[in-house]
């Protein structure tokens, strides 16, 4: 059994992670670490875990975490996880950290858009933990910089068109839409129900922090730096991304080539589900899950392609894909504890 | 492994039917009944579950499901069922009946309430699928008349204080609220969109059919006729039920008697979840699970005591109830299959 | 024009005074009052008032707001209500308080469910502002108390059965539901969108403050006290509150008397729409204005009657009934600025 | 006062017409016609009505409503609409259409994306509704096509950067969101609550028979043949409209150049609300008014502007618009009746 911990564990991705990771035949969840909820049992934190998980939160340091744990799971706000994370790694553990913190291979990008970074050395060490991009890297890796939400369903879309050269690489626009869960779990006049409930409303335009993460992915699939427009909305619904994303075909591309880009890509990506050109995916048939389902339109009229990219925020957007890290690192099968979920009305 | 099939897989009780015996470890889907979509994956049907299960919904004779399945899991609306049930028993297999048909052990009661029953020798052999009552009937059982959502969620709140004798029976009064899945796949006015977003109802006041349903059970546990006021309400949600139960009462009762009754009643059920006296459960806490979560609040000002429970009418209050069922049918642990399942936020 | 200010604009009663004040003929809005927003323009505190107020906050005094305005709204948190009112009438205005602060006779009441009153003087000043109860005094008051959100909706659904003697005055129950909106603007984790969506949920069970609201008039209209048992729910929605309320009835009551009681109870209730026996309301129906829809079911099997009454808890349960009360108060028709409103879906 | 009838009553565009012309000081509403509720109170048809609107629906034929009407609102699908729209002018009536059959200039548009158009000659004669490009021409008019809903949003979204020619003509993309009372009061699973909640997804991408209405007027903006892609989405909430659209910026354009643009180009429009750049809009806001609001964000960094507009789909986007219309054609104040309406939260 791989001893798991979670390091800030009463935010919605602690609570997807305990989800998970009570279900995972080869789990066991040995800490869950609060400062804010020190020495209050999880079941009250997230009253859906009673009767289910008797663990109660403290307020654990990092040495005692990682000298305890196979595997510690970073759910901390960025910077507070790039301070955390050494002393994790030195205690003897596998980080797989959900924040920001170690997403970027270039310190200079994760300073611009966030703060100077306090670890940089770790930036090269860290894998990005995309398993469709990554799997063997993530593989031998004792750090992974977990995907962010957005990104993963962004990249997802984009990778095999930008793989395949098949798009205008200066193009690409993402018109993506969350759920509210990927606010979080603290309070703000934003995400008070009334003020979400009934409404629809972009936001960050051309500045949310998720877009150079994006990027970085992109450019490295294309060999040369790749620009994006990336727009965030906020639908009134608890879970779910939704993804439009918009290229320019390059010269004689045909539809049945952008079909063959995605088969050839996924050929061996379990959780991603090729729906084909015409069919256009709903998050509604994702929750829960770890699946990101790809639909997609080749419009002849504009030239244009538009493929849409349906995840659940807080599954596949954070803790089902951290989840499915961890089996990587630890020799599972990618889907072990994953399958066989699903979820709908 | 018990081979298991659904008649009626294509409503949303077939659907919970689906999620939950794919996880199951013990159980094999062995054949999806739907002379609707015969003919159609159920992938398409519930696109859910596309790379999940590739069954084919086809038109199967009830000869056909009876010899083939260890269980079949009727989901079809009331009559059709009573009519479908006897050739399935013929054929072999136990039954598990969805419908109103076969919960009630009176066929005059049942004729009132919706039209003659066409086989009411049956209704003798049929025992009522709530485990908490019958748990060891169940055991022995062939067919088993699976609860209504309402009625669980109901009985499961009264039945301590009516068989501990607590309460004035004349008293009871029932206010419950469902969410809209209770109401089904099939299309009218009152379940679209529109209809029900952003509004709240009370319907069929006073003449609900799952009246006489709550009222046999609380009879039986009584020892004398029992009669109740229910109310159901429409919830713009999709799932959950939480039923507000009222009852005075009787002379010199406390609050430990009534906390003491409900410990007693439920020392050996592992899907109540007891939460106390002023501690008030919420739908949000048992989504997708089998649980019922059960709180009350003792009022001395006016002599009362109000008990809620708060289950999903999908899975508790009816698929879920069903797996659990089969379990006490084949010999298996009750929660087989059923448990580490949570689903907040 | 009567010059009309509101202390404590930036509440959702305080959006709702703007919103209805501003259509009405013969007011004109002067002072929106906010210790927190003070110098800040109401559009930029709800976006909505874009271009269509140009209103500033101020932290105006008490004296100031009384001077210069013919009515002030009080939208304030109770017990700084009952500090800020003395003053306002002082200065001359007219005042109608939307806290619990001025709602009962009885001092010692007030003072068991709230906190000591400090200026008790004022309650037998102040006249309850129901208009079906009080219309006349209400004409002539220079002090209105407002009702509760949840009282409106118990107290009409129940006065024509008390005043008509036709049930027992010791088996009322109501059993209320209500939208979002009804706590307010501030933040919780019990507003937080993730928390309220999808889910349902009791609260305050056998202890919310309104409870000796509704038992007040209740009980002045029975000429003896009258206690109730009250349940107050939260609804995955924004606005609306729908209350069921049981009674048993009183010997050889027919359902042509209850039917008689309601009619003639709200013969000259303008904002009262008696749908009779059998037709059920639905919040959908009332959003945004001031009715009050009343149904109810005889139930001759437990000799019961079931009331429900349904009403926005902003509009008839706080903002709409205030702008009625003004109406009363300053000699215009009841009904002025408040008809013609109608909002579905 | 002004006559006005509406054909075809019954469903959500209907109602919305009817609940605006009821407040309209110098509306008379004399007839609503509706086949399938012939005989049947509106406020039956839509119970929010009760005590509001004491009409009956009956089949009145073109010639009746035309010959007693000054104006008819069509509010029928296409092609039923163009059948019954020359005997509703030979009758005498001004005409506001509200379906798609008069909003095209060139029949070969229309027929290809519908189907061969009965009374093409009208065509010539029919104004396109929109206030901000046709005033003048909807003040001589005896005809008007009134506009679709999204396209509504896209055109005033991007209207003034055409004009302007400030953005790259062939690099236009909408990502339109909208509510579920778009798809209308007819039943479908598509519009089922449980199969729209907590979901959402994107719908006829690349072939929604909005774009060539779009395309239409840009190019009449543009002087030149102009083509966009447009993908529709559902919003799992009940009234409004976001549209997201992209545009590649000229050369030399400027930040300044863009807000200069829209604040020229609205200048005297009473219903656009200019919220300048980085100041995002949300349909929470417009909600129930026939307002569009209109933010955007020049990014420098991909050089493109994104155009993000906010409607009421019922209100600007359809029937708020149609009155707005009606202004206009019969002299009066282009926001009569329509303005001091608000609705937050």
């Amino acid at each position: 059994m791989i001893k798991a911990a979670i390091h800030g564990a009463s935010g919605y991705t602690g609570f997807e992670l305990i989800r998970l990771l009570l279900k995972h035949p080869d789990v066991e969840l040995v800490a869950l670490s609060s400062r804010k909820f020190a020495g209050v049992p999880i079941a009250e934190v997230f009253p859906a875990l009673r009767n289910i998980c008797s663990l109660v939160c403290e307020e654990y340091t990092e040495n005692q975490l990682g000298r305890h744990a196979d595997i510690v799971f970073a759910a901390l706000p960025h910077q507070a996880s790039m301070e955390a994370v050494p002393a994790l790694l030195k205690g003897g553990a596998k980080v797989i950290d959900l924040s920001a913190d170690f997403r970027f291979r270039d310190e200079r990008v994760y300073s611009e858009w966030y703060q100077p970074h306090c670890v940089p050395e770790l930036l090269q060490k860290a894998v990005y933990g995309l398993p469709e991009l990554y799997r063997d890297k993530i593989k031998e890796a004792d750090l992974v910089g977990n995907p962010g939400c957005y990104p993963t369903s962004v990249i997802l879309a984009m990778a095999p068109l930008v793989k395949g050269k098949v798009i205008d690489l200066d193009s690409i626009i993402a018109d993506s839409k969350s759920g509210v869960s990927g606010a979080g779990r603290g309070l703000s006049l934003a995400t008070h129900f009334c003020e979400v409930n009934e409404g629809f409303k972009a936001y960050k335009v051309g500045e949310h922090r998720h877009t150079p993460e994006m990027e970085q992915e992109l450019s490295l699939l294309a060999g040369r730096p790749v620009k994006i427009s990336f727009t965030p909305h906020l639908v009134p619904m608890t879970r779910g991304i939704l993804s439009t994303v918009y290229a320019n075909l390059n010269e004689s591309v045909t539809a049945g080539m952008i079909e063959e880009s995605f088969v050839e890509f996924y050929r061996d990506a379990p959780f991603v589900r090729i729906l084909g050109d015409g069919v256009i995916p709903n998050t509604l048939y994702v929750r829960g899950t770890n699946y990101c389902d790809i639909g997609w339109k080749v419009d002849p009229r504009v030239n244009r392609v538009v493929v849409v990219a349906a995840i659940d925020n807080l599954t596949r957007g954070a803790s089902g894909q951290a989840v499915c890290n961890m089996n990587l690192m630890f020799g599972l099968e990618e889907t072990r504890g994953l399958i066989r979920t699903v979820w709908q009305p």
